[in-house]
């Protein structure tokens, strides 16, 4: 069978990055347009057509040669009616007929997803998540994103509110307050933004000596996640908590989804993986002592391998989905 | 097209179940056996296979009648192998072939799967989610059990442990201690057992009056949690805490699958229902309070339908299942 090729586009608040995929899952070269949101949803709406039709162009292949095309964007959506409705990250869009206008457009049939969903497809297609039957993502970054696949299944959900990961509740007295104004979701404890927040509450607390005291004296902004996890390697002692109980969080976070969805796989993605090795092996560690006996020993606790990339794969996955399905 | 009919067995850990179902989802007349799991897993199979036959001729039925067979127990177990493996209720059976034996027995196709799953498959096609695309159910018992039907699939999980929602981590800071031996655990706030377990709690706290304290000094047995609900209703301020935080822990086990699962409909079963439209109304306003804006509008919040027979009718409905994948 010869191969069938699919276009996928990630839109993200600040740029967009589109590439052909084959049905291999193999990526031509990414092209990525800033979005511009500030300019309007006409405008937006025009530069994905265009970064889709340059796409096209860098793989060296024609718009005939597309069998379909695979939209992500981020929320708030409607995934079954391809709208984007009130995006805070996206404004002033609002109710953006994403789909239908670049189906109309192209006469290419369209799929569209949710953004963290369609990372977690994309890496349950060709990355960390190749040989699960079903898979849980986490995306860890200013907030704590993801997505549910079961068995080729995106799990949108009934209101496209599926897989909102970082807004399990994981503690009911006195929780931490979220991005969301909820409290005591997970995003509030392990996002990087929640890292940060917790170091500098436990140096405000604590007088003992760490490198990252200087870091927030010096300049706020040098206070990372990544600055945090760098000196907890180093050997500092406060980092190390803030680590630690980081670990431990997202091992509740996971647990919950191996109670639960009891997937193959549970794979972390975003920045925060740069913190290597180490870190994941306690995000293991605390998954062992918190799960039921089976799924702790039979989960594979992974870091997701396709980097930035996942969003505009997984959109190809389920454009290739849409194509899988009309033959 | 004539009717088919199935069989759906629901063994628990005193009494088992079986009844003949057609293919509408009626019940023919319910059999009941005495589980006696003491006298061994030959006798438990033996029994099981004289349930089933006994619930063919109760419904003027022959064996040739039946398309398939389904069994539903309760864990620990493999429900892909049909195993049952070491079943807390079920002693002293270890590793227990139940499908292959009834396939074997009856040679009829024949379903297995866990018990609270059955109840969930039961509900989602004849009970309170008839029209739901999707449902999470809640069972509220000396545990809380549960199940998830997502699109006409019952999601077993890779490792027999989907849906065991009594057993998400709600509470991280001084987490109760649940059955399972974890800490925070839903089921260690909002089974049956906690509430009596709370209750007692509180009247050792609180020194005034209240009707549950000549209950609990005159027999500690007659404070149950139905005795809690009645005065409640009755106007005992102390038991009407005790509800109120039941519908609220009640309520963030709900949203923890709103935000994860995001199912049509969330179904609570089990003893505890019989408290009535206004402890079910208390969960919907705590649900309305944690939930996003979306799922919180528009996912139904109901009480099953089907009390006790969900078992073996879910258990009918793996089998028909099972019969529609093979024609």
């Amino acid at each position: 069978m010869s191969k069938a090729y699919f276009v996928g586009l990630d839109v993200g608040g600040t740029t967009m990055k589109a590439a052909v995929v084959d049905s291999d899952g193999l990526a031509g070269p990414a092209v990525v347009s800033d979005t511009e949101s500030y300019k309007g949803q006409d405008h937006g709406l025009a530069t994905m057509c265009d970064t889709i039709r340059k796409a096209v162009e860098a793989a060296n292949k024609k718009l005939a040669d597309i069998a379909a095309i695979g939209v992500a964007t981020p929320g708030t959506m409607d995934i079954k009616a391809g709208l984007i409705l009130d995006p805070p990250n996206l404004k002033p869009w609002r109710d953006v007929p994403v789909r239908d206008h670049i189906l109309n457009h192209f006469k290419i049939p369209t799929a569209f997803q949710n953004d963290a969903n369609a990372a977690a497809f994309g890496e349950y297609w060709v990355g960390a998540g190749r040989t699960a039957k079903s898979m849980v993502l986490f995306t860890l970054g200013t907030g704590v994103g993801g997505g549910i696949i079961i068995n080729d299944y995106v799990l949108e959900g009934e209101h496209s509110h599926g897989g909102e990961i970082g807004h399990l509740k994981i503690e009911m007295t006195n929780g931490r307050r979220c991005g969301c104004g909820r409290l005591g979701c997970l995003e509030a404890y392990a996002s990087a933004t929640a890292v940060v927040k917790r170091c500098v509450e436990a140096l405000e607390k604590d007088s003992g000596h760490s490198v990252l005291r200087q870091l927030l004296n010096k300049k706020e902004s040098e206070l990372t996640s990544r600055a945090i996890f760098t000196a907890a390697e180093q050997g500092d002692t406060l980092a190390q908590t803030i680590v630690e109980d980081t670990a431990y969080y997202l091992a509740v976070g996971a647990i919950n989804m191996m109670h639960t969805i009891d997937p193959d796989a549970i794979v972390f993605a975003g920045g925060m993986i740069a913190a290597g090795e180490s870190f994941l092996n306690r995000i293991r560690y605390h998954i062992c002592e918190l799960a039921f006996p089976v799924p702790a020993s039979k989960t594979e606790v992974r870091y997701a391998l396709l980097g930035s990339d996942a969003g505009f794969i997984g959109a190809a996955a389920c454009a290739r989905q849409l194509w899988l399905k009309s033959k």
